[in-house]
């Protein structure tokens, strides 16, 4: 990709969204590459929106397990008010990976982590899937360009990285390769778009894209004021949900802070606050390491925090309040595209 | 403070909190010992919950500055149910110090950032206070046993930080000096919970509390993602309020990694996802500086993405949101300590 994304290309991703049908009037049929968490949770918002999904898994048991999977997410998708009347209806299973890409109009592949496991499966796919089908990779560490080098056609390839879990977090990274073309660009942008999500495609290819790198720099910190004993996770976790959290799930980190600057907004937040910031704060900041005595504490604090619940139902938990939210904030997806 | 508080404390700031009226009745009078954007949002939150409050503050025009601040804030304490009908009732000015803080039975001090003036404010404070006076300083910066060398009696004195703007954000940080007593700690975690606040109190005095260092090492990695081009500051604002930020709003980060963990939970997040991100994700992070380059780009784009409206019109609307979001949690205060 060469040209630059103008900064006002998010206009048209919410225009793509409210021509939400049109849209995905050309994509009736998907191929879910790996069934675990993340394709489970794809198969199960394509379903909502009406697109066969085909999965392809080699495991024995990858039925059950999709299965039991979909049940599991679909109080969330009907908490979103999209259909899940027979969310399974359009559902289907095949090994062989030629033969589940052969009528793809969409392929979201999600496999392990491995470049050279990636490589053979993108080569493979290349090879099957039909010349309009949109191509888009998971993966949340290994850029596109690196994958594609396996590839006749690297145009196609792009990364469509989701924030767990990809049914109900809007967020969608589109991160092109350096032989990824504008077009795959702006197919993959629409079509995430008229899944009701919030697709953002990224300027350059940087290890951990943007999401996981600014959640990575906040972790560090969170890790070294635990192990320094500042505060329990518990308490940090509180910290977080009563000022942060609720002010960035409202405004991002530039405009809390062009805010934060009074009349003068972010030039003047910079020439205070910023450079404060910047000599007495970052070199501050805690480099800290998962020593074993680090990690005794945090295991300690977090069965001590988070014991009382199944992670299951502390995750059905945070979904029901996630939902509440987008409600509350008007962002949860419109229920265009029925099945049921 | 000599001893840890223990985690399980959350609790007892839950039921002082439904406790609050008998809490609150011992807080009939507060001095606001500066006018400014903190001391307006405390006072607002003070006469709300039928706190009289005189407000101490040497500029000549600190009244119409103060009750042009309430006038403003006004909407958001409505919007959190609190009674806003006869607000400034209950208000007066003194610029005095010592004449402002002479019956009050909570000061809370928004001076200037700046050690020297805050040691004098507060000699003044302790001398002319009455001896059961709660003595709070909102700063940000200045731990409490810096200010305290100053004082007869250091254990009055504990840091009541905000985050902006108080009277709407719930989070306080209660950071002991090292000659805080206990039960001053404790009275002022009452206090605040008392107010419908959320106060969490830390363990050691570390500059920059908790949340701003969350803060400030989330922003180091916008500034490098923004500096190096990956994204703009509209996009990489959208990122996170499309994922960090709802997912933190509903749970802290070490919950939400805990949940990440899947079964296995935090500990199998460490070892797998954690010890990946250690190795390669934090040597990866950005450590920018505000070079005339990286200002003169982040003011740009800061102008290219909020230049359309003014500061306290997009406030007003991340305000209007927040009580939203609030509301959808379940988190705004009840409307105890009626005024109206």
């Amino acid at each position: 990709m060469t040209s630059a994304t103008s900064p006002t290309s998010a206009a048209s991703a919410t225009s793509a969204a409210s021509a939400a049908e049109p849209v995905l009037d050309s994509y009736r049929r998907a191929a879910i590459i790996g069934g675990g968490v993340i394709g489970v949770s794809w198969a199960g918002l394509f379903l909502a929106r009406g697109i066969d999904v085909v999965v392809s898994d080699p495991r024995e048991d990858i039925e059950d397990l999709v299965r039991a999977g979909l049940a599991g997410i679909t109080p969330a998708l009907a908490g979103l008010g999209l259909p899940t009347g027979n969310l399974t209806e359009g559902l289907s299973f095949e090994a062989d990976l030629a033969t589940a890409v052969a009528e793809a109009d969409v392929v979201q592949e999600n496999g392990p982590e491995r470049l050279e496991l990636k490589r053979e499966i993108w080569r493979a796919i290349e090879e099957a899937a039909p010349a309009h089908a949109l191509l888009a990779t998971s993966t949340s560490s290994i850029p596109a360009s690196a994958i594609a080098t396996a590839m006749r056609q690297p145009a196609r390839l792009v990364v469509g990285h989701p924030f767990n879990p990809p049914h109900l977090v809007p967020l969608v990274e589109i991160v092109p390769g350096e032989r990824t073309s504008e077009a795959t660009v702006e197919r993959a942008r629409a079509f995430y778009a008229a899944l009701g999500k919030k697709p953002q495609v990224l300027r350059k290819e940087v290890p951990g894209f943007v999401a996981n790198r600014l959640q990575s720099a906040l972790f560090r910190e969170c890790v070294h004021l635990v192990a320094e004993g500042v505060v329990t996770e518990r308490e940090l976790d509180e910290i977080v949900t009563s000022s942060l959290g609720p002010r960035w799930a409202v405004g991002g980190p530039f405009r809390t802070f062009h805010l934060g600057g009074g009349p003068g907004g972010l030039p003047h937040f910079i020439e205070h606050l910023g450079r404060a910031m910047e000599t007495t704060m970052w070199p501050a900041l805690g480099d800290p390491t998962f020593d074993d005595a680090t990690v005794a504490t945090l295991v300690e604090q977090a069965n001590e925090a988070f014991g009382t619940g199944t992670v299951e139902e502390l995750a059905a938990e945070r979904d029901r309040a996630q939902i509440a939210l987008m409600r509350a904030l008007g962002e949860t997806p419109d229920s265009g595209g029925t099945r049921a």
